[in-house]
């Protein structure tokens, strides 16, 4: 079985697909596990190492557009042989607001080209597509209800939310016309992300916790009172290959499915950084207002009821604290204060 | 002030046409009303003599996409002087589930490349999408609620429907960011239509009775108990122009607004052109079903609330009866038989 991952260098895909070479093998919509034979990566950046030492590991570098349109002299990012696509790169929520131009582009226009090149080898492959918590904003004429459900309306309040929606419904179409099976999926913020901060509107809510664990100085943008719903990134790939494994019928409708998510609050965040590394960790964080961050945070909804991912055994994590205390576990390099027990 | 329609030769574009040349002024999101100096009628086809005969009209003919796209030798499609545009021409629902990328194309690429050429203009002109009730579609995987309220979650079941509802995101992200002032507007079957049967699933909903009306066989493919959500050409053009009159505030959010409709059934219908014009009319109905036509135009809810269309002094029509009556009224030179009164 040939996988392909969009965004494979980036630090969710970079996840999956060492959970996938582990495993070796892929049940895909309930069908027998097979043998992961090729994994193709499909990023700007090269993969880490490990995963380039894979022989079963193909990095395709470059621009997503200009991959699909076949203006890279290289291999096509999907072939007859490819299974499934999970399709997890996309320009981020902060720099879409900041470039209209290169979020249509790197979001819409990618999706739809990526779905376009897998209509076109009639085999109808399976494309998981990482949506969004950001298709849900909140609005003074338009309040998002107290909980958001799996069929609640959203009402995007930035333009990464509004074209995640919309290659929702074009992975739903292509999946009604049998072009693809489609699985979206709306993956919640992640935290705590590994690696570098990006243009996330997000992005704080991963480095606040991460830069003080490294000793490092790190901002926070919104007030404490904040609320957020949260996802660990162990979580959120749990979710990636559930929702490859589930059966059609098991699935349901082609419309999103929300992961489950914790509600916590920034606040909540910090004091759970210091019940696990201490006050000296939390002094480390900064307290300073960013109103243009805060209008695409405070407008994100922070009580997701996951009903259908809980019926697919897809659950939230335990609390903050664990999450904090499996970043920890998983990233020793990059925690230089000492750890409470 | 310059008006803009674009599918300004077909019979919603022609009746909105004649509707602001009638009251020669129009009234842009509260403000004072404003002559029209202008109105360019955008369309494949040329619209009629009446509408050609006056002074104000321009008409500009061609495929939208090219015209968009620059490729005709013609005037842009939006000057700087347009006030406003009705974004009224779309590939209609059969034509998009027979042609897949006829309809991509025509609804989504004509859409946004119209709001693209909206925005190049850096005047903020309104820009009034007609959206449809076919963004609503019933699926066994997910039965449509009773009754479909504004903030209904959209479940398209074809990809006219999925390419509608796209559209409403693109008018709403366009609007958020200052690019235009949008207004989603979902229209319900218009019925009676006037003309000649056309390539919408729906097309069978003003044939039945015009069809009869003129004293000619007429195909109903679907059963008599199927119910449907009907508004009249004239309340339908009631709705485009109060999108359009109408302030921000009263406005309210920029999701779409459910235009309001009659329910009714099929059967109904039939047995009110009874009534109107006799057996001698419904003798000319063949009920001879149609599959393909049926698994689009029974997916689609028939219970609508248009609780923001009511708040703006919009309500339906009093009886599919009085549409009718209404229809025969205005198309006289349509009508072969005796009527009724």
């Amino acid at each position: 079985m040939q996988v392909v991952i969009t965004g494979g260098a980036g630090f969710l895909g970079v996840r999956l697909a060492r959970t996938l070479l582990a495993g070796g093998r892929l049940s895909l919509a309930g069908a027998a596990p097979t043998p992961i034979t090729r994994l193709t990566l499909v990023d700007r950046a090269m993969p880490p190492a490990d995963l380039m030492a894979d022989a079963r590991v193909v990095a395709l570098t470059g621009d997503l557009n200009a991959l699909l349109e076949g203006k890279e002299a290289v291999a096509p990012v999907v072939t007859e042989d490819t299974a499934i696509v999970f399709h997890l790169a996309a320009a981020v929520s902060g720099e879409c607001e900041a470039d209209f131009d290169l979020g249509m582009r790197s979001n819409l226009d990618a999706t739809r080209a990526l779905l376009d090149a897998c209509r076109a080898l009639q085999t109808c492959p399976t494309v998981v597509f990482a949506s969004s918590l950001a298709v849900f904003g909140n609005s003074p004429e338009q309040p998002l209800p107290q909980t958001i459900e799996d069929d609640t309306l959203p009402t995007p309040q930035n333009s990464y939310g509004i074209q995640k929606f919309i290659g929702e419904q074009l992975v739903a179409d292509y999946t009604r016309k049998g072009f693809i099976r489609g699985r979206n999926v709306r993956l919640m913020t992640v935290s705590v992300r590994p690696g570098m901060p990006n243009g996330a509107a997000s992005s704080f809510l991963s480095g606040m916790i991460r830069e003080p664990l490294a000793g490092i100085r790190a901002s926070c943008p919104v007030a404490p009172d904040t609320a957020v719903a949260l996802a660990s990134p162990g979580r959120t790939v749990e979710g990636l290959l559930r929702a490859a494994q589930t059966s059609d019928a098991d699935w349901g409708p082609r419309t999103a499915l929300n992961l489950p998510a914790i509600k916590t609050t920034v606040g909540e965040m910090a004091a759970a950084l210091a019940r696990v590394a201490g006050t000296v960790a939390t002094d480390l964080i900064d307290w300073v207002p960013d109103p243009a961050i805060a209008a695409i945070v405070t407008r994100w909804p922070a009580n997701i009821r996951a009903t259908r991912a809980a019926g697919l055994g897809l659950l939230p994590d335990q609390d903050f604290e664990s999450i904090i205390r499996d970043y920890v576990r998983e990233n020793p390099y990059a925690v230089k204060l000492g750890i409470s027990p």
